[in-house]
């Protein structure tokens, strides 16, 4: 077990002992968000056939070659095709075959021109300027060749996605399952919110908030509730956890007090503890724990730090495990908005709100910056990235910042 | 009716018609993602009282006025308090007692000294500095003071608010309903992917595609299905879709040809066509109508046509009707990556990818932008918006473009 580990190192410790969940076949309409565990290879051409982008009629172009406004060549339309629809008749020296946007081309015919471009009556067209062959056909696999792979194992299935593999004719994908996430507070201090606050006590904000945080990811979460600062029924309950999910996620008693039991309960069961501490604020007696495969976060009780810890910490191991190969949040350089006067002898994590304004990449301080404070994570989309040893901080410095919420309301 | 209206206008006219929807009580734990339709004012303090932020000795600062190294001042230790309860006794001249992270002050003390910072043995505690009145203490408050409004409406409910909320003792939380979409395609062309393809035919990715989109958002959809392009079938079916939802979005039949027969079926129902036809490129043909307060639009068939009308012009009247109050793209410069040799004589919607390289905004073509490709709309988080008129584009030029997706990957 390490001891206050460098943020990279407690990340990369766990995730190098984390794989992909199990996988499962799923209708295509609920695909949406799930985490593809195949690759998508075509089985058919996009469009399967050669068609028609527009309405209009299909000829041969050799019979226009010879059309002019003053002369139109004349053609007999000898079938007209909806979408969805062939044509029964083959273009012949002469003839034209109507069709619509979709239609496939019909046999005989190498050209198409714009309905708006002919002048129709009875059962003829005329013509007024030479095709060329190949004109207006889109070509079989002009979108997707047959045998292309259009996505890739663990890609994120967007609406867009669910539609081309729609268009490729499967009805049913191989995604990996849902993780699994059994969320658990500790604390004699909680309080339900649906009960009366007795003095003394507050009312439980990370479980809610953890559980809010795990359904946004896309995870199944089992909520496990709040347990008090007692050794046998902490491990007792991460015990439970452990037995259906593959994360169990604590939080509270995780410090050196008294009542800080946690270490000692994972201790009780036996998991291989990772790391105990993490060097950074808020946060830092983050301690992680394996056994089995399946995995133990337990986070500071501060509801901000628990948060934040869960963002930077819990998060990329759930996305490893649901399948994504991009887990770590975003690093990017933005220009700080106002001032920060504390310095930081420990590296910090600032609450920010990373926006872009004419063209500058800026960071505003969401405001209140201590352990236990919420409100300033409310707005905060960004983490403002403050080296060990730093000073006080100006507006218009440059600093580096992880984006890890909504930048532009998408 | 108006025709071939710009983008602007057509989210306007519509925008301005719609009201969100109807609001429920919910549970906290239901909220994330949902739109809050009541302000949430704090019942509350936060936190609730005054507290200790540390482990340590709550103590009267002027008992420690004289303290120093070589003549620390002893106090006696009267209580230990858990973090959850609170003290029975009362802090008086020379006496301490012992607190946890979150324990209430105790009656009588005005200072808290970490517990690093004391030397403890038996019921006895040396301390080796002066404090301050006021030191290490949490005023009830400092958070949020009861009567402050920590959210208003129309916010979308984040995990962290989610925290927040329950933080003050809110079980459940007023929002607006999930809005209730229904998904029709229409088209004789198009066969479902459970089934096989014919001649002709092709598989329908419209209905999956606007499905999975209207999920992404959080509305409550109901897939209506397919229809073929016969006139009583399509009217049939809005009208069935108008019964339940807030919105029915129609794919196809909006053209010009022989077959588009949408706009008759709008006829015939008798509803309000707010416009037909708007001035862009892909998906011009694009038809909204209004009924009872309720919306039609009618996309085109084409696949990524589609897509981006309804992201353009649907999804800011879904977020509308959601409650949100933003509901339009965020529009950015951006540097053009690559090369677009066609010239716009209409106004154009490029898809491309908008990425943050070395500090400069960049948006990349994702490719082939044909009407029916959905391949370029997979990678695809914003439109690029030429203006009609654009000649060839080249790399490096500036452009303007709407964020449609996820940038940062989050």
């Amino acid at each position: 077990m390490k001891r206050n580990v460098a943020l990279e190192d407690a990340q990369n410790m766990v995730l190098t002992m984390a794989c992909p969940v199990k996988e499962s076949n799923i209708p295509l309409f609920d695909a949406v968000g799930r985490v593809l565990s195949q690759e998508i290879k075509a089985p058919i051409n996009l469009p399967p056939f050669d068609r028609s982008p527009l309405d209009g009629y299909a000829v041969r172009a050799q019979d226009t070659a010879k059309a002019s406004e003053a002369e139109p060549v004349v053609l007999e339309v000898i079938e007209e095709v909806a979408a969805g629809h062939t044509a029964r008749r083959k273009v012949t020296t002469k003839t034209a075959i109507k069709v619509m946007t979709g239609t496939p081309i019909p046999a005989g015919a190498d050209a198409v021109i714009k309905y708006e471009d002919v002048t129709r009556a009875a059962n003829i067209c005329k013509i007024f300027y030479p095709l060329k062959s190949g004109g207006n056909i889109v070509r079989a696999g002009e979108d997707v060749k047959a045998g292309e792979v259009v996505a890739t194992r663990g890609t994120q299935v967007s609406p867009a996605l669910v539609g081309l593999i729609a268009a490729l004719g499967f009805a049913e994908v191989t995604v990996y399952n849902k993780v699994k996430v059994a969320v658990i507070s500790t604390g004699d201090e909680l309080v339900d919110s649906s009960q009366p606050l007795r003095p003394g006590k507050i009312y439980n904000s990370n479980l809610p908030s953890l559980v809010a945080a795990c359904t946004k990811l896309g995870a199944q979460i089992t909520a496990l509730g709040n347990v008090p600062d007692e050794l046998d029924s902490i491990a007792d309950i991460i015990s439970l956890g452990l037995a259906d999910a593959d994360i169990v996620l604590t939080t509270g008693g995780v410090s050196v007090g008294d009542y800080d039991v946690v270490p000692d309960a994972l201790a009780r069961l036996g998991v291989n503890v990772i790391y105990r501490g993490v060097d950074m604020k808020p946060g830092s007696p983050v301690v992680a724990a394996e056994y089995n495969n399946k995995f133990i976060i337990c986070l500071s009780g501060n509801p901000a730090a628990a948060l934040i810890t869960f963002e930077l910490i819990a998060v990329p191991l759930i996305k490893k495990k649901m399948g994504l190969t991009s887990y770590l949040p975003a690093r990017l350089e933005a220009v700080l908005d106002g001032d920060f006067a504390k310095p930081s002898p420990q590296r910090r994590f600032l609450r920010g709100r990373f926006h872009v304004t004419e063209g500058t990449n800026c960071v505003a301080l969401t405001g209140e910056q201590s352990n236990g404070v919420l409100k300033s994570l409310v707005n905060c989309n960004a983490y403002i990235d403050v080296p060990a040893g730093s000073g006080r901080m100006h507006a218009g410095q440059d600093v580096s910042v992880l984006i890890v919420g909504d930048v532009f309301g998408q």
